[in-house]
């Protein structure tokens, strides 16, 4: 990329174009029914944010509309993570694509209980035992962290769906156990889940999370605020793990045509970082075979194309 | 990264530091031992190159002696299959991130004899399949077409490593067999092997590699001779795909750490594309258990760290 | 096998016998040390007891001392569930040897769910499920159920280990949640592995072993008693699945040297049915790199050798 | 088993009667279609026989037709080697059940080139190096020793099914070569191949091989001929393993459901061993998914639950 995308249109023009096309497609792929409280949300969302550095956010559709960020979240237990605990969080969580299902539990066991990286369950469960450990309210700092990088006091948590989460959560138990086995959980198994639950049960729109991940485009600083939210070696690594492992076992194909770090979430959010220039949030909530959003990374795709943004030039 | 690299120095001077503090460091990791003629080289070779797109070519060390390039061999392999078969060939080979050691078969026979990406040797071994299905004589192709890269006309197989990869060639052979058992290999065996162990076997200097693939880091256009090897959106995959999966079952951790497309070979070296810069190539023969230079990938990193160049920004 | 074995000498010499030959030999292996509680049994106890089927009661060596039966309380838990159940208890357990060790996940989460047989960990927990489900109070069923064969009001649960195992079941855990999450357990998880965990702290001593399995060697009815505890046809299942899958990874070799229905336990116990004629019941507790104890399946083979016993002739 | 069998009926009539029931039967499954020579057998076929060890042979239906023995060919080329070979065989073959489909090649790359049994693809290749190494023509060796066995000189190879599973043994090639990868095959892999394919290529009735196995239920004499094929370790170690691993991945059930030695092949054919009484085949081509003769399963259990035959008791 050089410098700031050259673009003969306007950015809203454009997303509104986006979002035109993209309902002219068919409305392929099924909303992740794992839990009901995300399986009746209405597969006819649709929304685009794009948070430039400058400020400025550029919207289309349901963007204000929040939904449930699922596996976004972990992007900001990483973070938090990352500072609180600082490089010895590596020796309990690798930085390696998976090659397997986001809960693929194999992997885990053939590794002794190190996961690959902290975007699948496993991994995220071993940042979510670190933020237990090292946080008296873990669940609070999250949030207030969440807010505070939003500049918004009304994120909440969807409480049915948190509810939810724990009813049917039986296959992060078992990873959460099967890492206890080889000591790689130092809390206890319910509170590091309840942590984890609560997280992905977080509500955001697409401005929301645009707006609240702008740090990683802008080298830890956040552009509303000016503050310092990590160094630029943090985002450099954040980016580095969501370009070769953000978007489940669909990452390689993601950085093969879009080629930005992104984050998905089951809720079908998907957000993508644009080094220097700012974060694309989109939502749709049917998913594919891989769990991301359809329309949400066709969305990403044109927007990444027109504006011409994959940092691999 | 903003625009082409400033740091204080010449990157001659550079490099020459950089190679002083890796001859500092002890020489850790095994020379590769599969075949006799690579276990043979001497580890203490240790070179490096820079090619920037404007011609200018620094180096330091033995950048000047040819080495096996094994595996890097594999982007130009790839290249010329691209352009030659076009999309059709992702419907035989993937690009995802494997997760599993370059040479596993495992993974292979679950996903149907389709590999995960053109840089583990099965999707080379896939690659080397479309090269001699396609042209009559594919090796010569292959040899001409890398010559012109580097605008080297004295660039050559090494025989006595060529014949040494057919002897000990048991386990790509099974590779390529079990493909075969699912349809995913279409010309013979015998023939599609002797491509893929010739390739391996070319010898180059951290120049030639650096200057032949230059085009990775400037669109497609060779900056010597302005020729169009690609379009755009090749490079950017190809790009894409070293970040992912260039470095076998260590990219991740390479993607964390440097933040730069690369793939590297077992014969040690290692090349690493800065977009809208230029290449950079080093070499020192011990390995590490994945299979990389352990040199060449401290000698990268220095200068990624010294110049800023991470793509993640 | 022809018969009733003929033998040259009596039982009880053969057996002190064997008993002074494994004296002489090194006592190689490790004590199981998962739990502190097995980890302190001392490793120099060996006993053996051979129960036959006209009620005589052979033993050598520590054949009276109780210790932690841990594994082969499986036999025991399936033989009530397959008589409480039914066959509709092949639909959540197969009858397969597994082809890798007896707390794998891995083959589980390939699967679905579903174990490969009651022997190995997962299975049994399934087992003990469907006990938990049919019985107001599965521990105190299972406990009368072994008393009563064994004509032994004295055996016990070693509350001691009991705690322990809950303490280190993290493994155990994992494999049922991982169920659960395949709807492959009924019962809450909690109460099922309870269930589990008690009935691997058991103690019993090769005497008690010897009897209460009797009935396997003899069609279903129990020897002392003339009590029918289940039909031919169960026992000749029961035998069957020792044979391919009651040592562990280890099954097919036991089967090749030794020839017998066997179930061993980590404790250090190891069971051997001769049908039509009787069940043997060896004890040491150091244990080999499978999880089956050393010296007992030396004791068991030179049995099995010096009378002739293999099922396969 | 308690000696001999007692039934009410001849066991001719008794055959008669079961090939009536299995033809009111609905003829499921598949005929293998993996090479046209097996594809075009007329899936019609019903065909069993019953050598006892006096010499007596009882038929029903196509009991004398030959048909392609395929895998059953495994059991000759096992005892021939270990014969030859005696027990440093058991360094390169393993006799553990594989929890894996017969020509898994996953299995094999984790337990580095060791196949788990002699009756896997991968073992029987291993068990054919061997004869190819200790033989001077080894594909003649073992057509005298089965000719002899079963007092037929007329048995023959169908040199169109050897062609045909030649032209498809890529599976088969890469297992070999993954083992030759491994440094477990001496000879020439397409020797070792051809040798393979040779013997999987052989043709039988199932009167022949019911009596050419017999010795295999006879403590290693030929019932006919009063000829030592081998001591009688050796048959209960052959017995052992066809009751652990002669049915594929589905050894347990039928070990569960039948009770009896046994060997199937992808012609359609099955055989069982009955210590002390003899050798039943029976032959059917339509196979189930794990590879085995529906109908042939079938009659052999119906006819060991008349006879009560279990080596189970």
């Amino acid at each position: 990329m050089e410098g700031i995308p050259q673009h003969p249109k306007h950015t809203a023009e454009l997303l509104q174009e986006i979002l035109q096309r993209t309902q002219a497609l068919p409305n392929d792929g099924a909303v992740a029914n794992y839990i009901p409280a995300l399986a009746e949300v209405d597969p006819e969302y649709l929304g685009i944010a794009v948070a430039e550095l400058d400020g400025k956010v550029h919207i289309a559709g349901d963007a204000q509309m929040p939904f449930s960020i699922q596996s976004i979240s972990k992007i900001f237990g990483l973070t938090l993570a990352m500072e609180r605990v600082g490089d010895q969080l590596w020796n309990r969580v690798r930085m390696e694509p998976s090659g397997h299902a986001f809960n693929s539990i194999v992997q885990l066991e053939w590794e002794h209980g190190i996961p690959r990286n902290p975007f699948i369950n496993a991994g995220a469960i071993v940042v979510a035992d670190t933020l237990v450990s090292h946080y008296s309210a873990s669940r609070t700092a999250l949030t207030q962290f969440i807010r505070n990088l939003a500049q918004n006091p009304l994120i909440f948590v969807d409480e049915v769906v948190w509810e939810s989460e724990r009813e049917h959560g039986a296959r992060n138990a078992a990873l959460a156990y099967l890492m206890k086995s080889f000591n790689n959980i130092e809390a206890n198994v319910d509170d590091v889940l309840d942590h984890y639950f609560y997280q992905c049960s977080i509500s955001m729109s697409c401005v929301d999370l645009a707006r609240s991940l702008s740090f990683l485009a802008n080298r830890g600083v956040q552009p509303g605020t000016g503050e310092v939210i990590c160094d630029p070696r943090s985002t450099r690594r954040i980016n580095a793990m969501m370009s070769t492992s953000g978007m489940y076992d669909q990452s390689g194909e993601f950085a093969f045509t879009v080629g930005l770090p992104a984050k998905s979430g089951v809720g079908g959010g998907l957000v993508a970082v644009v080094p220097d220039y700012g974060v694309i949030c989109a939502w749709s909530p049917k998913l594919n075979s891989f769990g991301n959003s359809y329309r949400g990374m066709f969305m990403i795709r044109q927007v990444a194309e027109e504006l011409g943004l994959s940092v691999y030039s």
